[in-house]
């Protein structure tokens, strides 16, 4: 079989490798597609050379469909489909203990930590495996990751309805947010630079800013009737968003910090002061987010024909990522089905 | 009768003044103490000029008997012993309307924006008053308001026990938070530069570090069998602090801003976002944090003896202001009842 595998320097090589029968404990699943994200290109980039181990068989938002299963699984079917909730944690830390598995402090995230799903047969712990309803689109379902982030996310902020909230950053993670916080009951408004963004965006229904040709405050301000955002997400990664997410925040408001900052971020602590807010880490999701996700994928609610820009075999692995890169794409699935049956 | 009003360029002048029958609504009270605080030292160094409107006769931290009612004011009596919440809000912005009353988007600060304590006898509206219990000291009650803080930044953490906490900072309103959180149920660690301090502190039977011959990660690591802190209070006010005061909490740890930060500070968002922390502004009370103050200074939870290093008279307080910013002391009373003989 084929897999994509991270071998340093900027590098995805495709290596031929014997599909392995799964271990007791484990299902062998026929993988479908495979999306790549941000976290993915920082591996590609070697900004997490220090965490991973090459070569790396990388990938985690998937689909696929059952192949094989190691002794002593029950509850699963040869055939059927699913994807994965790559989080394995150890049950014993003080974050387990206190009821946060989903970040444990001795994470494995599979997928980064240990081998991903960038081959066409991948052995998993059957605890991973959430289950797909029938007759999903596996392409589609392959968003069922990051749509649980983004399930996760709003529930931190404990959207439930009658919400306004400001996403900034409208790349896949901010569209999913905007979808699914309003899915939650929000209205939503999305500040992005991008003006091609900015189109598909509106075109989902939610409001759009231009930051540079539109002041921010006083837009949201208006909008609230002069209260502020109940929650304001910032998934930008931008210092300068950071610095203003504060002054579209209501009294109590909450601001989310979902996108990854490698360096401290100047924050103005006196509006956080003033306003009494709430900032709020999330990562990644709970199990239920997953579910939840699943649910949000197989009723449509999640734009996937929007979402998915692209679609590349396997071998294309490495020359997807500069549309990524490249800011032309929204989100970029393998399929790696593809090329298969010549390899094998 | 004596007044002590802020005149601008780093002046306060001691003026004469005719006292005033209360009006309609009113409660005029005789003044005992008022406690002077960082934000009056704020305003005697001119950082709030924009905000004061001068002669300012100010002062927010205070004890007082009632003198006379105005019209239509009941359920009070003369020579009962009071202290006084100084917020009034407008009841109508959304902040108010959604329950936030005390963070009112139009909040009157009684004593900043409006004429404050530091006069013999003080008109004020009949709701801001807060009873205080027969026989208190009417010294320590002047210490109500400071504490209400510390009871409101410790139930906005929502301690309510079992938890470790740190408090960074170990002036005022530190040792307050240390005490307060430590009633709720707490266990408290003090982080202080200041060797006086530390030492004051630790007679109070807490835990106190100091940070440059502390490693205060591994401190709060071990303390916490590896789990890190609950929460932790910043009040020191210092960049630095802000900056290493994510590494101290927990997985879901709570950090809750206390200290006024006037330009934007660094955080480590990337921690924010791995331990999905919580960072929570704070800012004044609600009545019921201040009726509990009330209980704690009754009760003697608080040690006002220590708390308590000067008590001046009023046409002293511009020197008093002196020891306040070479701190030297923790909290300097004005007794308003000396000297007002003389003066009348
Ligand atoms: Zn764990
Ligand atoms: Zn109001």
């Amino acid at each position: 079989m084929l897999t994509a595998a991270y071998t340093g320097h900027r590098t995805i090589d495709v290596i031929e490798a014997e599909p392995q029968p799964p271990a007791a404990g484990q299902v062998r699943i026929r993988v479908a597609y495979v999306g790549l994200c941000g976290t993915d290109l920082h591996i590609l980039h070697g900004s997490m050379d220090a965490r991973v181990q090459t070569p790396l068989v990388f990938g985690h938002e998937m689909s696929g469909t059952v192949d094989a299963l190691g002794e002593g699984v029950v509850g699963w079917e040869v055939g059927q489909p699913v994807t994965v909730m790559p989080l394995a944690w150890d049950g014993t830390c003080p974050a387990c203990l206190a009821g946060n598995e989903h970040i444990c402090q001795n994470l494995d995230f599979i997928g980064i930590d240990s081998p991903g799903a960038l081959q066409a047969f991948w052995n998993v712990p059957a605890d991973v495996l959430v289950a797909l309803p029938d007759g999903v689109a596996l392409d589609a379902a392959a968003l069922v990751e990051p749509v649980a982030v983004a399930v996760h996310d709003v529930r931190r902020a404990e959207i439930t309805g009658g919400e306004k909230a400001v996403v900034i950053g409208g790349g896949p993670i901010g569209v999913l947010i905007a979808t699914v916080a309003r899915a939650f009951g929000a209205e939503v408004a999305v500040i992005e630079l991008d003006p091609a963004r900015r189109a598909q965006i509106a075109g989902l229904g939610f409001a759009t800013l231009d930051p540079r040709e539109t002041d921010q405050v006083a837009w949201v301000e208006e909008w609230t009737g002069g209260a502020g955002a109940d929650v304001v997400f910032e998934v930008s990664g931008a210092a300068q968003a950071v610095l203003g997410a504060t002054s579209l925040a209501k009294v109590r408001g909450t601001l989310v910090v979902v996108a990854i900052h490698p360096t401290p971020r100047e924050i103005d602590l006196k509006r956080v002061f003033w306003r009494e807010l709430r900032i709020l880490g999330a990562r990644v999701y709970r199990r239920t987010d997953f579910e939840r996700a699943v649910e949000l994928v197989a009723d449509g609610t999640i734009p996937s024909d929007l979402l998915i820009t692209k679609i590349v075999p396997l071998a294309e692995t490495q020359a997807a990522f500069e549309d990524l890169e490249a800011g032309r794409a929204m989100k970029v699935l393998v399929d790696v089905q593809v090329g298969q049956e010549a390899s094998a």
